[in-house]
């Protein structure tokens, strides 16, 4: 399903990272975040750790991944290595006179600093980097927006095609494993999280699981799904009713509606992403349901499914040309049920678009 | 699909814990390892951690997971934390004078450690607590081997339910997603790992991914699958052949076949895990493909795929009766292909028991 990936977009973030690294006076990096180091070289493997320098640019992978590292490497020389490669990557920096280090804080365990600072030697100094990485990723290449609009694309089909199997008597997990059969027989690589669908009372739990349980009429369901696409993440969530609404339930899911048209409109190019958040707020403040809206309105979201930014309240963060973020307001009100409705929005040049275009008017079922 | 939960049984494990730490002199654990967490207390959130001492037990979740956990966990008073639960534990040290506390090294990042060291103040010395949790967790208990067994049978049943649908034209991929979504049928939370399925040339990497290729006659296909049922997974691998298998081709699948044979029958209470291996290894080494079998002959298998011990060479950790393992010689051959077989195989105080209980005999389809 992928088209061939160009080589340049890696070498690009290679070079990206290092004007990046110049700015901040990291001379050197060892990226042990997996999600990085398929980022900048292309490598999807399961293990594997890069050093990064003005004119170094090393992977080392262990003898399951030589192959395959070879193949889908690119700008970095590949090192196989049995007895493992934190120390082999260490062991390089004390033979190379490397005389300092920026490592990965929150991608580093305790355990792993210790073994790196052991093998690196007394003269290499270690300094936590920041978050480099993250900070190039919060804007995506070309290659990565058509990943993530592939993956919009197969997630909303994947719900049209759904529409007709919700019915009261299905189960929250048949329909849930009905949408992961589906995404992967669209060419998804799997499911960027675990599909939820959750329906009555059980839909008032923002994080609930699918259960055996069965729909039932005058119910309301959220389906929060997502497909992977050559490594990319997008995530979308419906809310439909069985049956025929009353007042309070139509009341309340306009008033959601609402409010995530209003944060997606302000999803633009140096928007700060505390503004976006607080759309939604104002907006569901309005009908007098801020207290019911208890998490934020969306965060990044691409290689991993949580990514920079967060859409918090006074997130001062600004979006970019080319961020890509979930839009998804909910409100959970406990005995009675929740809405949440959520889309992956690009944020362009000329304004935000939806890469989940399923419809969200028909949300009456049967 | 499960049986209810006694709460004695987390009790149990905090118990042995408290039991371990005192004879390891360790006053106080921090654990932050998310499986570990929920083994201790049954919480299974994606987010919360727990402060055991000798007369504490603490479990800090985000508000997301205050309902649930308050349902799910036992033996330990539940606190909701807003603005970081790491903070939050790491205040409390400090402020009930705490002297000293282990933590997870190999769970815990350096960022993580920064703040933890931060927050609880000098007053609380950090040390590495050693990986005592997983340590318990090597012998199983009734529970859990309950939850592996009905995850093997899960995993039998749709290999056994999904032999008519292999034939040559029928993609890798889809393959893949039939496996995992009649495991998703059957009651499984999912799939422990992503399924390979990989045939002909390509069997021949231990560790490729399913692709678009279609199988073709004369090609042999690995299977490696395995379901989640109650959080615990089970891990089991067939080769096939399909069409008429060359001599070359049986006497590689008899040789791989009496290989996993000798070394289950070597996964006794008492014997060295490294026992299991070289049994392996033995057998292969007689038909001359000790070469071609380049991995270890298995692990540990239970809340986490990999879990200890490791089946390689000269390891001295003993099994017990309650461990729970994979065996899974394999031979591979470049440009020729793969055999591997592998079952989950509980250590049982009356000999080993394979709890993947698929026919390996019937290996030539078509």
């Amino acid at each position: 399903m992928s088209a061939e990936k160009s080589s340049t977009s890696f070498r690009d973030r290679q070079e990206r990272l290092r004007a990046l690294m110049e700015a901040r006076r990291v001379p050197l990096i060892v990226v042990t975040h997996l999600i990085n180091v398929r980022y900048l070289t292309g490598f999807t493997g399961s293990a594997g750790m890069v050093i990064l320098g003005p004119s170094q640019g090393i992977l080392w992978v262990d003898p399951r991944y030589t192959l395959q590292a070879r193949e889908q490497a690119q700008g970095v020389e590949v090192l196989e290595e049995k007895k493992g490669i934190l120390k082999a990557a260490a062991v390089w920096l004390g033979k190379n006179g490397v005389r300092e280090a920026a490592f990965e804080a929150a991608n580093l365990s305790v355990a792993q600093f210790d073994l790196l600072r052991q093998e690196a030697g007394a003269g290499v100094s270690l300094k936590p980097a920041g978050e480099l990485i993250e900070e190039l990723r919060v804007v995506k290449d070309r290659e990565e927006i058509e990943a993530i609009r592939s993956a919009g694309k197969v997630t909303a089909e994947v719900f049209a095609e759904l529409l007709p199997h919700i019915h009261p008597g299905a189960t929250e997990n048949d329909l849930a494993a009905e949408i992961e059969y589906r995404m992967r027989n669209k060419g998804a690589e799997g499911a960027a999280f675990e599909t939820i669908v959750v329906s009555g009372p059980r839909s008032a739990y923002p994080h609930a699981r699918p259960s055996t349980k069965a729909l039932q009429e005058s119910e309301s369901v959220i389906f929060d799904l997502g497909a992977i696409v050559d490594g990319y993440a997008a995530d979308m969530t419906r809310t439909v009713f069985l049956g025929e609404p009353g007042r309070r339930q139509r009341n309340l899911y306009s008033a959601v509606l609402k409010a995530q048209a209003g944060a997606i409109r302000a999803a633009q190019d140096s928007a700060p992403a505390g503004k976006v958040d607080s759309a939604a707020r104002r907006i569901l403040a309005k009908h007098g349901l801020a207290r019911y809206f208890t998490h934020s309105t969306g965060h990044g979201v691409g290689l991993e499914i949580h990514e920079r930014p967060r859409l918090g309240k006074g997130e001062t963060t600004c979006l970019r040309s080319g961020s890509v973020i979930t839009v998804e307001p909910g409100v959970y009100l406990e005995g009675f049920g929740g809405i949440r409705i959520e889309d992956t929005v690009l944020v362009g040049p000329d304004g935000p678009e939806i890469l989940t275009p399923a419809p969200k008017d028909n949300w009456i079922i049967g």
